[in-house]
């Protein structure tokens, strides 16, 4: 097997070839990008809410810079303040107590600048710029949200199993990890540390949700948690109000605040989740999370079959865990599949040949015999993924014809 | 008259004693803050527009990360592209030919800070980071924006009038110019310059529109064109693809693009306008830029007025051109007056003692008997403006008594 498939790859070429002569078996030639995590997948679960969650917005509406003048964070929208801890109580999967506070960003891309200037920009000005870590593999993002501007208050340190230097420094852990979907906690726990938790996949349909995160800096994002990336709408929850207010001054400077029509659209479909949740009506629906995981759940499954079937490529195995929302045993569902090409090939240019795009796992700080898929496509397009990834034992057969 | 006016700044405290004993002459003893430039002086007209410029969005609208997959700006919605454009012919106020790239941003602001990247990151890491000046008074925000990350890319070197380092270097040219309304042009004028032109002021209801701008990169933002500011959106205009595709690289890493729901309500917004403003029916209403007109020259001749009565503070001339849009010679109103107190005084402090808070001349580069003054507040604050600079003389009167 492992011979067929060094020559499947070897004559990976012929895998479209046949496809062109099989167009049962692969029924598109168009290449499929899976590189982006575009939640598109959770359109078709809104578009069934109907009018529930529409928004209408008069021209004289939100006109001001300011939300919320008197409050530490003037931008953020008192609506969408509750309408976050409403939902974090609900599901149970984040501290929001009256002494924690909310900043909201542009996505929690931008919030993740927030907290490296917050945590760095009262050091010393002469001293080195503070070192940001995270243990590989780690968002693709971060080493080059980090480094773009050549900041003087914090650079890119790579993985954070190799970090030794002595002194502050900022580590950031992402929990369920991405690309990987591993449960993760800090891992160079020195003194001068500063955590930032990225728990965007923190959510009950990527993974069980075991008790509150209670963290120092934890974000969160509106793409992951409901699909609506177009909006850009991300939030952190703080401990520290001098961090909090930083990030403010951040978010002031960068942007003069955030859009608040997309606030105001993220409150209503926050609230609209929690109601569903807190429906207790004998024939309610099922509501968004429980919807979302029967789809991821149903796509993990498909695409584990798929993938031992062909026997070229791993996926990594998940303990299934309690979940408190959902209220049984759940097996994890990541936004992302983290591909491992068995016998150490470059997995992203194995798939490429497919017309599958990935993100390569030397993106992520490891080797190229990794790669990430998103799992979060509309139907057509994974099941497609799915169709492509079959036909690769076709082309072993093909391969060794 | 000046002996009177020192004696008054020094009796300042009776300034607000007389005001609580003459609740006539001063209606109100509460704080005004004149120090932003929050246009919230223009919901009035876009209240009066109904349902005109409604957007109705529903929870399945605007999901993906993508505007427009294929476009070097993947973020920025067509519809925005085109009413942008169609605006700015329009008005008449820059050239917008198809050659000439569009980015969208996080307001202004956030494109100003995607402009110095796009400009500065292909230089060599090893060289200085390149300067950036205006000339002064300049926007309060470019030395801050600039700064505050330490960027090893590029940094402010302060008033362009007093530069005179060799090599490259970028010039922002505000134009009309915040604070002072003049209009303006390079100064520098050296080899290895590169300009950034801000118009956010380039409209007629701040200034005459005497010709289509035609620069390399040019600002705009939604807030000041039309009092949006809570939607932040702003564009550039950019000549140059290679600018244009940084610029777009920096929004990616920075915030991951702009929200959609603005870029919606934005583009609906701006087509209303130009619709009016192209309608030539006999019985047709005011256009909003004829609107703001009015209203602007209104406060403006009351401002002046007061001014001139009072006799402490003085106000820049601006001469009256042809205004191509409006067809007629107007004269500039700009958004912000930039009173200066005839004696030296610190100016800010003194409005201070009338609970009047503006933004002094230092923040702008310029001594302290200058500051700046929103023209854009709503209708009963500028009153209490108006009213409060009127009591100035009352008190002179009261502190020789």
């Amino acid at each position: 097997m492992v011979v067929g498939f060094e020559k499947a790859v070897s004559a990976t070429k012929s895998v479209v070839t046949s496809a062109k002569k099989a167009p049962t078996t692969l029924s598109s030639d168009r290449v499929i990008n899976f590189a982006r995590g575009d939640p598109t997948m959770y359109e078709s679960y809104w578009r069934q809410m109907g009018e529930k969650c529409t928004v209408v917005i008069s021209g004289h509406n939100l006109m001001s810079y300011f939300s919320n003048a008197g409050h530490f964070c003037w931008f953020l929208m008192p609506e969408l303040d509750r309408a976050i801890r409403r939902l974090h109580c609900v599901v149970g999967n984040a501290v929001v107590d009256d002494d924690r506070y909310i900043v909201v960003g542009n996505g929690s891309t931008q919030l993740f600048q927030a907290v490296l200037y917050a945590l760095s920009s009262s050091y010393d000005p002469d001293t080195e710029p503070l070192s940001v870590v995270a243990a590989a593999p780690f968002y693709s993002s971060y080493p080059e949200e980090t480094e773009f501007l050549r900041s003087g208050l914090y650079k890119w340190a790579g993985d954070a199993y190799s970090f030794d230097k002595d002194g502050a420094y900022i580590e950031v852990v992402t929990s369920p990890n991405n690309p990987d979907g591993a449960i993760r906690e800090a891992v160079v726990n020195r003194d001068g540390g500063k955590l930032i938790h990225d728990l965007a996949y923190y959510w009950p349909q990527y993974t069980p949700i075991t008790g509150k995160a209670d963290n120092d800096i934890m974000l969160f994002t509106f793409s992951k948690a409901t699909g609506h990336a177009g909006s850009r709408i991300g939030w952190a929850i703080v401990k520290d109000i001098e961090v909090a207010t930083k990030m403010v001054k951040f978010m002031e400077l960068s942007s003069i605040g955030v859009s608040k029509e997309s606030q105001l659209r993220a409150a209503k479909i926050l609230e609209m989740i929690s109601d569903d949740c807190q429906n207790s009506a004998p024939d309610k629906e099922e509501n968004f999370f429980e919807y979302g995981l029967r789809l991821m759940s149903d796509r993990w499954e498909k695409l584990r079959e798929v993938v031992k079937r062909n026997g070229v490529f791993s996926l990594p195995k998940y303990p299934q865990d309690y979940c408190n929302f959902i209220g049984k045993y759940t097996d994890p569902s990541p936004a992302f599949a983290w591909l491992k090409s068995k016998d150490g090939l470059n997995c992203d240019n194995l798939l490429r040949e497919l017309k599958i795009v990935t993100r390569g796992g030397t993106n992520f700080g490891v080797d190229s015999n990794y790669t990430r898929i998103s799992m979060l496509s509309p139907d057509e397009e994974f099941n497609l993924l799915l169709e492509r990834l079959s036909a690769i034992q076709v082309t072993i057969i093909n391969g060794n014809n």
